[in-house]
């Protein structure tokens, strides 16, 4: 990527092509919108290419708070900055990178904590708006208000975010790769990696081999598991997975008159030291959690099951085992810190990520992407603006 | 201790006295029993001194299995081997041992490794048998089989353990001292050291501040815990808790409209970084989980509620807190190598255990033991054998 373009867009609104989203469930439909200028602390960035999501899916149909309409909808994007606004020292024009719907404001005790990705300053949510004194910075050619979304809005040729929001990648990373790391893919990788930390040798359940599954178990791959058990109703899932490093399939709906905690514990001879669940099935959290090992047996959730859906333990086996459960967000990887590292080690090839991009479709087609994924042929559709 | 005093009841039965359960919540009588000579991998030890744990009092009570009568009581003790049985090499004649609940094999995957004190080969339980095999080595004057509890009975002044049991230790550790590292207090200084792994400058929450919640706190000023607030419905427990290291406390009745986690989260500034539930009240640990710190909390579960009751976490909290929960078992310590690193460690004046001990009497007073701590005087009374 070419840095130092002289800009002469910069501190003026862009008139540019978004794909919007105008009403529940209907196909997006591509229009001219006005972006306006970074104000202080954000940044405009030109987007190279976005990756869709299942989180775009399920606000693109919803019709119930926090959808809203209309909205650009998009979160996992590779792009180059436009031109930033006042006080924006951390990255300048013409430099490439990511934005990542969770923030790291750089200054909060979690920020600053290697232990934390959860920033005390900026909450996440699933917000309308590009900051949390809720203002847009699109508008439609009528001068309507159009919505953001997760912070990101990344289904336009422009986009402007809060810096909050944006890491600096290196400029030699392929777009459609880069786009990875800002969301599920990276979620996965960094379940294993950083938040549950897997030890070299040793041996992985997972629940689910989706995106954020199949990640998982590139994750726990590239840690040195030994033994990675993948588990899920689809057994063409286990070819895929193999790909990430699944050394064995459990398919949980032939178990026989097994519960397939019972055939994990059998299978391992005792139990996984890492057991995650992927899914978003609190019964399937259960089950995790019973084929942990015991001592030493960590259980991490990942999956989101319905608002409200609680997680039950008999006090006395928690005791008793010792087992550990916990939980991530963004697999416990700090945006602006563990990005760049994982990146490193995807061009260094340890990390490998090529296979969870499916298909690629160009801008015009944005709903083709949301047709293979809701018809469940891709892992993620790369959707490049200006091919 | 002297060492090698050549045995000449090594192979027979010994009589001897011992205070014997015979009904629920009756006094303990002190009768003559017979003490069988110990079998293959069994350990003939005579008790010097023994404390009385809650526990015991529990199966005193208790009318229901696995309370059993009559038995001998008693599993905090220190003592010298007066024989051992064929195949024993670990110990012998005239050692200092304390006998341990929690058995270690030193065989099996949990006993090698050092992150598990959950033996795989031999189960605990409230057994009221010395062994797996279903058999008694006590006898009352009348020939009835009198039964073991929780594999030691040490209310008598001699009884059989398995090897499994048997911690070797240095033998000029106080008698009145070494009973304390077999139960209880150990597994609170365990909780904080071995089993949450407390990191020096931290802060940590303690729900009770009974002989465990006590243990815990010593075992996190051990650690170098900064800050150690005491949560208990006795405002008494403060004073007792800063011996122990507790440098805050919390009364839990008079919180007014607030919640005990919104006070201990206003305290700390977001939340403590390790709690423990040392009552066994399921809706503590639900207080506890509320008020560790997110992303790096840890909540350790200790306390035993009732039989059933279940712990609950919303899944989308569990996810979006990145909190880890976990529980343990004689605080995650090893019998046979954690012990006496904590010996040598009370032996250094570092481990500071001795308040714990705030009565003494004589074994015919055993029933005196009883009083105390059902009237709440004691946190540990010591009953010595023959002083
Ligand atoms: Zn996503
Ligand atoms: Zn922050
Ligand atoms: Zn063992
Ligand atoms: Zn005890």
């Amino acid at each position: 990527m070419a840095r130092k373009s002289s800009s002469n867009t910069a501190g003026k609104p862009i008139r540019c092509r978004a794909a919007i989203a105008r009403n529940p469930g209907e196909p997006l439909v591509i229009e001219e919108v006005m972006v306006a200028a970074p104000k202080s602390r954000e940044v405009r960035i030109k987007i190279i290419c976005t990756s869709l999501c299942p989180v775009d899916v399920t606000f693109w149909k919803s019709k119930h708070p926090p959808a809203i309409f209309p909205r650009i909808l998009g979160h996992e994007a590779m792009g180059v900055v436009e031109s930033v606004g006042e006080g924006i020292h951390e990255v300048a024009e013409g430099d490439t990178v990511i934005p990542i719907f969770l923030p790291d404001c750089s200054e909060c005790t979690d920020c600053l904590s290697t232990k934390s990705n959860l920033c005390s300053k900026l909450s996440f949510s699933i917000s309308p708006w590009i900051d949390r004194e809720q203002t847009s910075r699109f508008t439609d050619i009528n001068g309507e208000t159009v919505y953001h979304f997760m912070f990101i809005s990344s289904f336009s040729e422009y986009t402007v975010v809060d810096i909050a929001h944006v890491t600096k990648i290196d400029p030699e990373t392929p777009p459609e790769r880069a786009c990875l790391f800002t969301c599920g893919v990276a979620a996965g990788v960094g379940a294993a990696w950083k938040k549950a930390n897997v030890e070299a040798g040793t041996s992985v359940a997972i629940f689910g081999l989706g995106a954020i599954g199949l990640a998982v178990a590139e994750g726990a791959r590239l840690c040195g598991a030994k033994r990675i058990i993948g588990v899920d109703v689809n057994p063409d899932k286990f070819e895929i997975g193999k790909k990430f490093g699944v050394t064995d399939f459990v398919n949980s709906r032939s178990c026989g008159d097994k519960t397939v905690s019972e055939v994990i514990i059998e299978m391992t001879g005792g139990g996984a030291d890492y057991c995650f669940e992927c899914v978003g099935s609190t019964s399937l959290v259960h089950e995790a959690y019973a084929c942990c090992r015991k001592a030493w047996g960590k259980t991490i959730v990942l999956g989101f099951d319905q608002s409200g859906a609680m997680l039950s333990f008999n006090s006395h086996y928690v005791i008793d085992n010792g087992k550990t459960l916990t939980g991530a967000l963004f697999g416990g990887l700090k945006p602006k810190s563990d990005i760049p590292v994982l990146i490193k080690r995807y061009m260094a090839k340890e990390l490998q990520l090529d296979e969870f991009v499916t298909h690629e479709v160009d801008f015009k087609d944005i709903n083709n992407a949301f047709n293979l994924l809701l018809e469940g042929k891709s892992l993620r559709c790369v959707i490049w603006m200006n091919k």
